[in-house]
């Protein structure tokens, strides 16, 4: 049977939008009342599993589902070995290196060589650095990233800026863009190439509707 | 000032009423509306961060906090460089191994070679079962690690297990336990060597505090 991986947070909604335009109807999973975490679509024919964002790719990677819905920033952060078919164009937002609005950097390359990154995207951040050739040492986070620099553990962060408010509520400013994420829509590789449960199908039509609603 | 690093979650209520039992007072996190993530005390003598559990100890390896109180199991998946002042007895669950409950398997030792194993401890999870001499894959999750099993992507899971609740709803059962864990109290270790800001005192008045109140 057809499994989607389906990730809390900012992208479920848009995500379950999309899926029930090409007729697979997961939107039990936006009743706030709703704790089951594994749900079939109301004729039966496919099920989806909600999980946390960065545990998309684990669930697609191991086939227990053959789609999932994620953001490019978790791709770029874990390089899972799934199958990248689709940009669907929603959830966009960017990764960004930010400081205190106060501080005297304007770019990148203007940070102390051996200064701290706070971030939760530790492999974006150390790849960024590295490219720059700016030896920084970046310290790994799991949320609030702008207290790095509130508290003065670290000169900058590299975090995911949607809207920018919460960059703004705490005095700080962009100074980089790392690169821009958006919703992906992936495969298990081998489910793919074997058109297991019609894949190419759903994946057709996801595509198309994509196009569509852009 | 004397600054305190507190975990979101569980721990968070026990916390702050131990720290009340000193004269500290950082009650206004547990104001729903609040949304700083750093404030003073009334009499503005001292500063608490409210962070991620996990984050914790890495505000207080950085001197950032002079003090945290962050549960064992993330000291021991974490093993952060921080002193080990005390145990304050509150929040205790523990980190077991658990399965379906319709699984064949008993007991760790029964469960397949190579099999899988679900964990958001990867390195506790990993610790364990290379003391058993059992080759098994850890897989890393985010969360509702519960669902490794039910989907049948893991033979078990290794995960903190409170009442048990969350296990039972998922028809899961504990077969095997790490270890206990419980609230413990940390310090930056230099900031304690100096006895930076009094530290010695309060790091005393938690410890009689948390004795009187067991």
């Amino acid at each position: 049977m057809l499994t989607v991986a389906l990730p809390k947070g900012a992208l479920l909604t848009d995500s379950i939008r999309l899926l029930q335009a090409v007729g697979l109807d997961f939107s039990a999973f936006l009743d706030p009342k709703m704790r089951q975490l594994q749900i079939h679509n109301p004729t039966g024919t496919a099920k989806a599993l909600l999980v946390r964002a960065q545990d998309v790719p684990v669930y697609v990677e191991y086939g227990q589902a053959q789609l999932g819905i994620v953001g490019y920033d978790v791709l770029r952060e874990k390089q899972p070995q799934v199958a990248h078919l689709a940009d669907l164009e929603f959830g966009r937002c960017r990764m960004s290196v930010a400081v205190k609005s106060s501080s005297p950097y304007q770019s990148a390359l203007e940070l102390p060589p051996h200064g701290r990154v706070a971030s939760k995207f530790v492999r974006c951040a150390r790849e960024y650095f590295d490219n720059l050739d700016l030896p920084v040492e970046i310290v790994p986070l799991y949320g609030s990233v702008e207290l790095g620099p509130i508290t003065g553990m670290s000169e900058a962060i590299v975090d995911l800026v949607s809207t920018g408010r919460t960059l703004k509520e705490n005095g700080l400013v962009e100074m980089e863009v790392l690169f821009e994420s958006t919703a992906r829509l992936i495969a298990h590789p081998l489910s793919y190439r074997l058109n297991t449960d019609n894949l190419y199908h759903w994946v057709e039509g996801l595509r198309e509707k994509t196009l569509s609603l852009v």
